[in-house]
């Protein structure tokens, strides 16, 4: 069977992955090709790098001369000929993009036909800041290769199981109809670990989970048996837990001061609670965990206590989403690697069951958790570009997912 | 000793209370002479109620004619010369005062002087919509009766305890440092509550503590032994809990949203928020529970559900805050009167160990939890104006609070 190139374009970026099927039917049948990025896109050079499916570097280099635009189009036309130049290549028998909305309608990975396309498109000022950069390369390649198979993978559609109490905001009703409710996003991401769960747990019924999903951007979501019941995200990405260098959950009313207040713009607003908040705005030092972890400067401490605080106060909203709490998954970069932000949110949910082996949350092990914790503890790592991929061939071959 | 005289000034109304002291040691000293309130103020009419302390009315009658202007000043004015008046007038020895906010500095009520009323005045940007209506009738009744001292008392003040990760929002540090943080309000509320809860424990701690205040505003404080932990309420009174006509908490994203993708202005933004959101924007029919609770509109039931899995969802947030929970009590309007939302809020709250008899929840009981329920669930009637009383005692006798 022809390979699976996944894409998931960013503003400057675009990460990609192709994938070889094997027998395609578990998610771990797929089995990573190529895997690498384009960074810097949109100027008159950008950075490209590119391992195989042992981690071996294949290319890392600048690319640039002539005076030549390096944008996403330039990048996926430089990517496919590469590709396919390959003495293995196999052919590209299927793309998957990650697309983070899917509005109301779009609850399942979708094969894209134009008319979805453009539905898809009028969901952009749902998410402007994200959904063009989702969009745009599938036009790209449909030019490129007409006769590969596109299909959308949504970041919104694994919530799309949530009841009307998680969903809705107590806005006037109209607003609600109008699609103003809680989406949740990292939805690619969750799927991935609600299918992997079952597997560490045996054949236990995975329960009461709630997963963080703690990378730069950061989120909580419980699931029922493997089914998402509510997620800390809402309308946008900006909700919920604070992240890198986004706010999460704030007052409203805030918003209203620095717009009535400080006169402040809606562009200087979205930059501020975008771009300028969350571990970045506290610490004042840096967006990136590591470097909090690692300064003895007491703003990166209080950066990291407020993560955590606000960390186990959400879980434990989860847990009240779900009547209860049997396991709790760590995963994405602080979720896989921080072992101290672990510890401390696991302290904030000991009153829950929660309790942890600290020597193997420093090891990082599969499950953390004491063998009597009445909470499971697990690291997973996600993967959702082999979750795209699993979702791509399912949808090409017209099965459901 | 001299009686004291509480008001509570809102932007069309004046709601007031006079207090004999008697021995004035305990909350429970302090008698109700009268209470009523004006309400309608700011045309050439009001409407005047006045009960004594037995509840009887007194006076129930619309104040009008010769063009005259009825504003707050006015209804002091003819407060003041009624009460005097009365034969068993003893005189008004100290006016307290409900002032929403007190900002980082006032963490305690405090006796007025012009100048900490100018620093009060000054706090009017934290919250345009209510602290102006606090502040004018000091001005006013400083000029009515210049002698009598009068004491500020804060809907902000209980919650100054809140340790930096509660109070914090993971903004720039010099919006933080600027006054932006979780503030936290129906303190005068919460205060009272802590203040009566051992008098039902008997001689045991109170230990963790959620309070719910539910009324037409309506927001939760985690108390540990009687101190303010942590609030759903944050930088306004628009945050946490849905509300009558108030959204609660909501995606920062949506009010970009509204700026961006619907043009709205702030004024349109502040007004939806506030007064169009909540309760009733949910039913689409009414901001009180309890023609909610009447209704037979799926709407309303909705609106119902929502509100009750928000306060569930908070409840356990603030669980997390305080390391577990032992006792959970409700007020206000909603809380004192509405058993079937008790009832809604608690089943969401069973793998707490929140368990009530419904007998005595439907007989709206003290004590509605079960014999043997692991978290003792309380219904305490507050009384605000009673804790500005005896605040303000206190104030003027040079006491600490």
């Amino acid at each position: 069977m022809d390979d699976i190139l996944v894409i998931n374009s960013g503003s400057s970026s675009l990460k990609f992955a192709l994938f070889g099927r094997g027998a395609a039917v578990s998610l771990g049948d797929f089995k990573v090709r190529y895997q690498g990025h384009f960074s810097g896109l949109g100027g008159h050079q950008a950075h490209l790098v590119v391992r195989d499916g042992a981690g071996q570097t294949l290319r890392d280099e600048l690319l640039a001369g002539d005076g030549k635009h390096w944008g996403h189009p330039e990048a996926l036309e430089e990517l496919l000929e590469w590709m396919e130049a390959r003495p293995e290549s196999g052919g590209i028998g299927a793309i998957g993009h990650r697309v983070v909305h899917g509005g109301r309608d779009y609850r399942a990975p979708v094969l894209l036909q134009p008319a979805i396309l453009e539905a898809l498109e009028a969901l952009i000022p749902l998410a402007p800041l994200h959904q063009p950069h989702g969009l745009a390369p599938v036009r790209t390649l449909a030019q490129l290769r007409p006769d590969v198979p596109q299909v959308a993978c949504f970041d919104t559609a694994y919530h799309a199981t949530h009841k009307a109490v998680a969903q809705t905001f107590a806005l006037p009703r109209q607003l609600t109809e109008a699609g103003l409710i809680r989406y949740g996003f990292h939805g690619l991401s969750y799927d991935y670990i609600s299918r992997c769960l079952p597997d560490h747990l045996g054949t236990k019924a995975t329960g009461r989970v709630v997963a963080a999903h703690l990378g730069n951007g950061a989120s909580l979501c419980a699931m029922q048996d493997g089914v998402s019941v509510a997620s800390t995200m809402g309308f946008t990405a900006l909700d919920g837990l604070p992240m890198g260098t986004r706010c999460g959950t704030i007052d409203p009313g805030v918003v209203l001061h620095l717009m009535t207040q400080d006169g402040m713009t809606s562009d200087q607003i979205s930059d501020l609670l975008y771009k300028q908040s969350g571990l970045l705005g506290v610490s004042g030092i840096s967006a990136d965990m590591r470097d909090l972890l690692d300064s003895t400067d007491p703003a990166a401490a209080e950066a990291v206590a407020l993560f955590c605080y606000r960390t186990f106060r959400e879980i434990a909203s989860l847990a009240a989403a779900l009547g209860g709490l049997d396991h709790l998954v760590f995963t994405a970069g602080i979720g896989e690697h921080a072992a101290p932000v672990r510890s401390m949110v696991c302290q904030g949910c000991e009153w829950l069951g929660v309790h942890i082996d600290e020597v193997r949350n420093a090891r990082g092990e599969v499950r953390i958790s004491t063998d009597d914790s009445p909470v499971g503890v697990w690291v997973i790592p996600t993967d959702e570009e082999r979750m795209i991929a699993w979702h791509t061939a399912r949808c090409v071959a017209g099965l459901g997912t």
